[in-house]
């Protein structure tokens, strides 16, 4: 499809801006409109690419756009999974340049959700687009983006549990995940779980003066600092009672295969600029990344955080807080252990609540699969190399629900690089990626 | 003066609120102008009650006012110290009416200010004002209202230094602080210093997705915490090393002084709606406010905090940190002394920051001086017992500054009380109060 991509390069990206200025951020009430319109478009480019339908479903939040092209009812069918909304840009003064306005610098697009995930979603409707134009799509082809993946997909499930038949499919087919190096290509067979938090802990019931009762009044912002400081252990361990009864710890075998991958802990070091990797004890960082579960504050604050200076002893202080889990933990299961144990380690001196925000379970896909090979052969054509088989840290909860509720692998083929750095200020995706992606894909369904 | 109270009383309102309608907060740049409009009509009420010259001075900061009525230079002088600006006002969803607005409800005057200090320098306007139209001023009186108290006062020194003979005096009189309660009024004969800092934690130079680095890459909010919870250990007492060092102990005798104060633990608690009270081992509550230091984080921040979930790894967490320091602990020695200690408990896969805000040294007075006993025998008068000596756990930094400036004695003749919660939403003060004040004020120019 080289050609192809050369042909129609200009209006692939007009095409892609198009869905990039469009600031669809799930997690603000604000940008509903936009979540509207990206769908919509979504639909008219599914329509235009060679889908026979694609419609916009409402969903108790967000909508959901499904399209696709039956070619014959005993050829293999693919679904394509995707999503259209972002994450929020903040901080807004670090980006160089509008984040809703796309721009190309060093042969690489900026803009949020150039990469996670309208930049790689993309590919997928321009692959098919190809196929059917000009190489004669061999497939029946479903297309479901969602727009609430960054919010944990709080809709998706239930739609698809009501959706069903019309979601049957052989395999879901996946962009949403990185690449281990541009020379270094990979497959995904595996992704992380997710349970996610707020906590608030109260003190007195109102903010005080801090020199008339510090000292003698707990504050519970150093309250908190204490609680969550307990969470992880010297060895890097997470303290959460039952935390780790469902790990499977992985054979040295497995380990080994996983360790085939390249991995230049330096260069890593200097792509963060930090001096040190920190981490559980006995894991490698691919390990802590892929097999490992953890857990991070993402959020935190309390008291007067404005300019200047203001000596309150605040009432309240809050944290956002996120645990990665690996297969065969639950995340429900995990939530209400950690809300047990939070709360059975507030001293009496303070309140505290534990609110779940969401959550998801981690999945595994076997490397035999016929799909999985497929992918194999097609990225090997396109790199050059033969992709390594990794372990994704990041979570796609919806993937695991919708391998539960139809019974279908889903294939994680991702061309995101580190340096994309989604989810931060420039979000960015190579052009180099953008149009390899669609080669590999327009191969996978040559091999599949 | 309680007749000139009855007769004047509505005028006094009015003028006061004058005061209170002005938004004078110094930590924010945008209420410069309000800073000069609130000098500007300190300096009309001055001159309304009889000082023969009241003038807005400029300094590096916010304006300085001085006013004076020159009575007879062998009679003694009186300096009156109070300052105009207020703190800010968030959360301000918590206030029940416009901190600016001022309203009287259950007999208190609710506006940010109402207290903290501008109704209580309103006192000694009010006093004076009778005493020179009513029953003949026998002193000198000069008073100096700044702008910066809320800030640490950063030009008040350098401008005392400079204008060092227009502020000869005999004693400096305040009132910036609070009674024990209604029934028992109470002298501060001592205030805690500050020490007021902010501390960054810099991990990796960029947010990351917490899905993709959580587990292998150290998280400055994390680590931030873990820090923090450090710099208290179980008994109370603060880890930075050489902090206690020139803590005086007082004698047994002293603490029994100051015992006589009467407190009730359960009151106070309930007054805070907590189940417990937490301090440094070995010290009443009245002790651990008094006469101890401490250490509180007044804010802190980093991360995602808006609306929903996001799944971020920052690059940075912030704090504001400030302790409370005691008579002879140094300000600026303890904030050099924390920022070593800061930085050298830092883990290497973390870069800290230590910003210094502001401070100030804490200080003492003899009960036995003329003016104090002069205070209590003028709050007996009024309030009916005598008051207890008390050590305040505020700060007012310039005052240990004036006094070392100026080598005058502060008297602390504060009339606020718990109740009016100042620096939180909702700051009140009772008129019974406000009214009481001036008669003690004018009371105290009788015995002194």
């Amino acid at each position: 499809m080289k050609q192809y991509i050369e042909k129609n390069r200009e209006r692939f990206l007009q095409e892609l801006y198009s869905l990039l200025r469009i600031p669809s951020v799930s997690s603000m009430e604000e940008h509903r409109p936009d979540m509207e319109r990206c769908a919509r478009r979504l639909a008219e480019l599914l329509l235009e690419a060679g889908a026979d339908t694609a419609e916009v479903y409402p969903t108790e939040g967000h909508p959901v756009v499904f399209g696709e092209r039956k070619t014959d009812p005993d050829l293999p069918t693919v679904l394509v999974y995707g999503h259209y909304d972002v994450q929020p840009v903040d901080p807004i003064e670090l980006w160089k340049s509008d984040p809703f306005e796309p721009e190309i610098r060093d042969g690489a697009i900026y803009a949020r959700g150039a990469n996670d995930d309208k930049g790689q979603l993309f590919m997928h409707i321009k692959a098919f687009e190809y196929m059917v134009r000009e190489s004669g799509l061999k497939h029946n082809v479903k297309f479901i983006f969602e727009g609430e993946e960054e919010i944990g997909s709080p809709s998706l499930a239930a739609w698809a549990k009501d959706h069903r038949d019309m979601l049957k499919a052989d395999i879901i087919l996946v962009s949403d995940t990185t690449m281990i190096s541009e020379k270094v290509p990979s497959i995904n067979c595996g992704m992380r779980g997710l349970s996610y938090v707020e906590v608030k802990v109260t003190g007195p019931d109102k903010d005080l003066h801090s020199g008339h009762y510090g000292g003698a009044v707990a504050n519970p912002i150093n309250v908190l600092c204490d609680m969550v400081s307990s969470l992880i252990g010297k060895d890097g361990h997470i303290t959460v009672k039952g935390f780790y009864d469902d790990v499977v710890e992985l054979s040295e075998e497995d380990r080994a295969k996983l360790a085939r991958a390249p991995f230049d802990l330096e260069e890593y070091k200097s792509f963060l600029n930090i001096k040190e990797v920190k981490g559980e004890k006995g894991y490698t960082t691919l390990e802590r990344t892929g097999i490992r579960p953890c857990l991070d504050v993402n959020g935190i604050w309390g008291g007067y955080t404005g300019e200047g200076a203001k000596t309150v002893l605040p009432s309240e202080a809050h944290a956002k807080i996120s645990m990665r889990l690996v297969p065969n933990q639950d995340s429900e299961t995990i939530t209400r252990l950690f809300a047990e144990h939070f709360k059975s380690i507030a001293p009496d001196y303070v309140k505290v609540e534990v609110t779940p925000c969401h959550g998801g379970n981690g999945f595994l896909i076997p490397i035999s699969s016929s799909a999985y090979q497929a992918a194999s052969k097609a990225m090997t054509d396109v790199y050059g190399v033969e992709p390594v088989p990794s372990r994704g840290g990041g979570s796609i909860p919806v993937l695991a629900d919708l391998q539960r509720i139809l019974g279908i692998d889903p294939l994680l083929m991702g061309f995101g690089l580190e340096r994309d750095t989604i989810h931060s200020p420039n979000e960015s995706y190579l052009l180099s990626q953008l149009f390899k992606g669609m080669e590999a894909i327009a191969l996978f369904y040559r091999y599949y």
